[in-house]
């Protein structure tokens, strides 16, 4: 099962790229075409970022687990069926946003999307638990409170964007990069400095 | 052979979303043309939980082998070209159907490539079963019991796409719920609570 | 390099079905439009059974081998360019055969793309085996026999193919299902039965 | 995190060739017209053997490294983020090249995806190194001495793309080649033969 999740989340994060459109027409200002495309560039980052987050997530939990039952495959079939539906909306977004209505609709099917991501993690992490009696208190703790503020998080960014759809895909980048970067681990490396 | 078939399997899996189109020019209702095209969501699924059915029974079938013989290698590689050829009928089938004529042949075409994945995927367990002597009658009971439903309702359903496509193609995804999701394990889990 | 080389091999052959363009514009008769597109299944089928073939060879050399050497991890590179490189003369082929001129210069270029396939396999083998002393003769004839006919098969078709295009992409697919298809252990099995 | 690494420099080596474009309209000369597009060919090169120069130093670090810390797996996403990324301004260069201003803007965006690729895998060597107190300092100068040309070399050429762009596309190769070629292995071979 590892594999096949891997191979997944793999393909998807490398897949988006196809998402950007190279600008043409442009032969006297390049400069400025790619320049004009920078909200698919932002779009980029997000679902990379997001990817990568429940790619961690991901890793953590099959480390936790000693063993795959059934009910499990299938719940992280429908995880990674969310996961490598993202590039839809990636596209979605970089390619409506600047359009009045369209922008906002396009960022809320975004934002539903990872935040439908960031639930069937928070599913699956509860299954891994309920899967293993000797769950230690601390490890359960510590991802609850990493997942409870990102889901709290996009719900907030989701009707956020329906009023300011290019603030919303900030946002949905700041809680990608709230769950990767390690901020306790930078902490320690600058206490130990 | 695993890691190249669940590396195929991982990439044809994923590489469906690339198939469904972001509807353009529709800047004043882009809600609309999303909604307009919910047969392409619908297309993606039945891709989606197929391949996902397909490579849970191959799981099972390289986990009940100890090693891949010659001919079950090429067995294999034919699988995995009926597999990864899917995104084509997948896309025929979103982007032909509700046009009257094309629609039939469209369901008809995909039908048939659902089908030969669900026969070659019976042709390989039984070449794995005649391969290991001490095969547990059980296992093999279960799993016919499994695939045999499944090929009688692909063709059930392909005949009758002839005349409702829209509705064989609802009828696939039954099917490949129906493989996918592990009813006596959910049933065991209600039980239990 | 196992890893990274199964997962080219597994991407490439995936990748080929993104190649085949979904007819449009044929809402009257999509039957024969698809029908029309023949030779773009073809084009797949031999590109397939080509990226198969050369990945079941691979899959024999690196069994054969013990460890990776720093130059045969180059030569490996090389081989995966010309296999990841198969995509574009697949398609190549697919859209401009049954064009007077256009189709002998696209049969061979593919021809040329598949002949290289074929000769950097062949090194990779002869330097495998240069590599370890104990080489046990029979594998290596077994291998120089399955390995010769293929490139004579590949100059001779690329030669007919400037007269004949068509029968030469039948003559690619030959060649492919030779390797592909283990005729001995077939024979052995009727023989058996 | 191997797995996933490898998998993603895989696709992303794969998904290369899916920006070179057939040329169409190009019935009574398609080898003129493959011909013309040979910087297309260049630049699907130059991707290749830099995607493939960054893979095996990427091996040669986790080899290194006895087990991947928090921080690493986050240096390591964003070095998977920059080669993916790769095939967008691949595609920049084979569509823009041959246009006065655009060419120059398309090489430059190339040089800099190169530098940043080239610049991380430097910092996650480093990084490799500080985890590890019983570096050998042979390994350290070995791999420090390889990395420093291609740094400075990489912005030699951006900045020669100002003036040169062509040349200095084929300077991104020349550093590429001179990274995966193992030029001592190959004379230890010519001194030997």
């Amino acid at each position: 099962m590892e594999a096949f999740s891997d191979g997944v989340f793999a393909i998807a994060i490398t897949l988006l790229i196809l998402e950007i459109g190279v600008p043409t027409g442009s032969e006297d200002d390049l400069l400025k075409a790619l320049a004009d495309q920078w909200l698919s560039y932002l779009a980029y980052l997000v679902s990379f970022a997001t990817i990568g987050a429940v790619w961690i997530k991901h890793t953590v939990i099959t480390e936790y687990l000693d063993s795959a039952t059934s009910v499990l495959i299938r719940l992280n079939l429908l995880l990674l069926m969310v996961v490598s539906f993202l590039p839809f909306p990636t596209r979605l977004v970089a390619e409506h946003i600047r359009e009045e209505e369209a922008e906002r609709v396009a960022t809320a099917v975004y934002g539903i999307n990872l935040l439908l991501a960031s639930v069937l993690v928070g599913v699956l992490w509860r299954y891994a638990v309920g899967a293993r009696p000797d769950a230690s208190d601390e490890d359960v703790a510590m991802l609850t409170k990493r997942l409870t503020p990102s889901l709290a998080g996009y719900v907030a960014m989701i009707v956020l964007g329906l009023f300011l759809p290019v603030l919303a895909v900030v946002g949905y980048l700041a809680i990608a990069v709230y769950i990767v970067v390690p901020f306790r681990a930078m902490r320690h490396r600058v206490h130990e400095a």
